[in-house]
């Protein structure tokens, strides 16, 4: 078994350059699944993947339909019954690129830039998913796999995971496992590995208002009409009071308390004002929710931010016109115990109260999922804590992240399992901004983690 | 004299097809003067007007050069130096036409659907000027002008007029005048001839808001990072009290006072709440700035409205961002004695005293007018008012317009004549908004009324 895992590690290291090949080219795919004209792409790369995991010798790989796009599954189950059972989620979609102009390379061009490898997707999360192919790939070319595996890569995490739900409740025999694998989290830094227990939820929505039938004249009607693009600002801005709170009525009813033993523990990351401001390049940090620490309002509080907004003329030069109509995208990010539903029915409350009768208003839900915590204690986070301990040579830390993963959600109330959340993302990686990039050393020990995690059961 | 002007108005009468086919050949060329890509198009259109003139009978047409877009000039001057020299101002370029979605025709493929002619700048002010060319050419090609005429047609009022000062300033004396006749004010509806003695002014400013160096991932900055579109959204929403009123320091202390008999006359218009609901189809107008009524409000109090807006992510679909970015373009109507510039320096101190410093901010200044008053009893108001109503068989309306002409300022402050302001557009006509267009038998009985005028000064 030592010895096998030697050869896993070795593998591993002499494939180096095959595996980064591999990557760029998962990557060139412009798997964007919130936009219908990229829905060949879609199913391209749901094939690519399937064809990875045969290649690495996972049997019994099916590319299965759903609603939307496809969830591609496959399993190794010849460790037998005795062996536990690691399922391994993934998704093979990325966010969009836009804004274009702010790209320093071709988004979907990977291009190598010292230690990191630029292109949408490539840190999320097609990195993670391609090391937790490779390790599999590793042991299974040099001998037998010590537990049993099963993939779940799935196309549309960054909508919000839609079809998800129903296809893990149909398939909920075939997925039946012991560890849940979720390497969507990222590292606090390179240097540190990191397993992230908590994960927020997410609420997003689209609120549209209409004054006037057409756009008009600001001088004609300017005074007299009630600008929306002025109404949505107003709206906007009354959804925080003075102290960073947010106003939607109940919003902080359900959220559960933060303990006094958590708190500390959470501040004692490696993490502060410091680094957020150093990775955003903000000329100063925001307050937010008051009294909360940095750490703490990125983690463990529930936020609202306005992801996009727009009205009027927004070209270049000067146009004289009163909008018609404004809209807003918003989301809050959520913690246990809200609901995103119930979050829906505080905006839409909100917005009752509070829009004039000099417009109408309506509201679409894009997505929603439940904030999750998992128990640092089973068997899957200790198996993992070591491996990871083993390359970084450093303590694991353990964080409660502000991204939203829905299916860890969904795998705690369906198939009753806790996820264990690790991943080879840096904070500094711009996540669904430009110049998406993936730290190639930490994928690579990443990779030998994996590896050594599958080993660490027996 | 009196059966010339019977046969000017045959000649009109008889060629009115040839009229409205000139009129829309003039429309179909995109003088879009905000947008350089159109640069081509507007000196086109600039030689088509030259060559209009030369057609109607006008001699020395001169395009002139800017530092932007030329100016079209011509005069007839065999009238002699006694009698009065009228001159005509028009504007040949045209907003933009977007958002194109929202046109029921192609914007710059002029279509005659019922009574109207439907196309971008068919109202502002495309059909006005061919109304006084066609006046002159009518006068002309049955006789001799009883008046001297000047043309000054520029191509940049849209623009806010940037180069016409200077032009002005250089053609002093070439562009001297008893009677400064401006057709871009419209009527109050299409059975009430109408001049117009007061206009705003106008400052337009665009406010560029920075945070984070590029986009964000909202679940891993959020309420860490200040949003900026946030921020934003909290200026803008700060920019008008509870009142209605504009809060930027200072806003009001050089407004002049609305007399309590002007209050009266404005009050007596045949327009009034329910005029604006109509037209502008809003579910129920704005209260604006207490105590004044919405005529008061539009065409005689200072306004501020937002223009246009956009931050982050617009698209279809979700996109979890936390924007680096967000711009808002914001203008004010102006009423004496604002000045432009230093309202201005108003919005600065406003942004200067509420802009936090979790981001940067700037600010440009895209155009600026001050607004005028003229006398009412003048010689050349008095000549349109007479035509007007023999047209019209009804009294003619005074009003103060919400809109602005800079070029009525500057007639004001470099060659000391006062404005006389008409038009035919009405105010369903969506002068600047999609399905702009101009109402035919409106435009027909102006040509007849601009061949009265002429004749009203001897």
């Amino acid at each position: 078994m030592a010895d096998h895992q030697v050869e896993a590690i070795q593998y591993a290291h002499t494939h180096q350059d095959q595996f980064l090949q591999e990557l760029e080219a998962f990557c060139e795919i412009p798997s964007i699944s919130t936009d219908p004209q990229y829905a060949a792409e879609m199913q391209k790369c749901a094939n690519w993947v399937a064809n990875r995991l045969q290649t690495a010798g996972i049997e019994h790989v099916t590319v299965y339909p759903t609603q939307g796009h496809p969830v591609v599954y496959g399993d190794y189950l010849k460790a037998g019954d005795d062996a536990p059972t690691v399922l391994i989620y993934g998704h093979y979609d990325v966010q969009p690129a836009e804004p274009l102009d702010k790209w320093s390379t071709d988004p979907f061009k990977p291009e190598i830039k010292g230690e990191n490898l630029y292109a949408r997707g490539a840190t999320d999360m097609k990195a993670q998913v391609m090391a937790t192919i490779k390790a599999v790939e590793s042991i299974l070319k040099t001998g037998a796999l010590p537990v049993n595996v099963k993939f779940m890569i799935e196309g549309e995490e960054e909508i919000g995971s839609p079809n998800l739900d129903e296809f893990i409740q149909t398939h909920r025999d075939q997925l039946a496992c012991d560890v849940f694998l979720n390497p969507d989290t990222g590292m606090i830094n390179a240097d540190t590995p990191t397993i992230t227990y908590g994960l927020r939820g997410l609420a997003y929505f689209e609120i549209r208002l209409r004054g006037a039938r057409s756009d008009l004249h600001s001088g004609v009607f300017g005074g007299v009409v009630h600008n929306p693009a002025q109404v949505l600002c107003e709206l906007i801005a009354g959804m925080h009071d003075g102290e960073g709170r947010v106003t939607l009525p109940g919003f902080y009813d359900s959220v559960r308390a933060l303990g006094e033993e958590e708190r500390a523990e959470l501040n004692r990351l490696p993490m502060n004002e410091e680094t957020f401001l150093e990775l955003s390049g903000a000329p100063q940090l925001w307050k937010g929710e008051r009294p909360y620490t940095a750490v703490e309002r990125q983690g463990a509080r529930p936020t609202l931010e306005i992801n996009g907004i727009i009205s009027g003329f927004t070209g270049e030069g000067s146009k004289t016109v009163l909008p018609a109509a404004a809209m807003a995208k918003i989301s809050m990010r959520l913690v246990p115990d809200q609901d995103p539903v119930e979050v829906g029915n505080q905006l839409r409350a909100y917005l009752q109260a509070n829009t004039p009768p000099t417009v109408t208003w309506e509201i679409s839900e894009l997505t929603g999922s439940k904030a999750s915590i998992s128990d640092r204690h089973s068997a899957g986070v200790q198996a993992l804590s070591q491996a990871l301990e083993k390359v970084w040579g450093k303590r694991v830390v353990y964080k409660r992240e502000g991204g939203s993963v829905p299916v860890v959600t969904q795998m705690q109330q369906i198939l009753n399992v806790d996820a264990v959340n690790t991943g080879f993302s840096t904070p500094g990686d711009n996540m669904h901004g430009p110049d998406e990039k993936t730290h190639l050393p930490s994928w690579r020990k990443g990779i030998d983690a994996l590896i050594y995690f599958f080993f660490n059961f027996s």
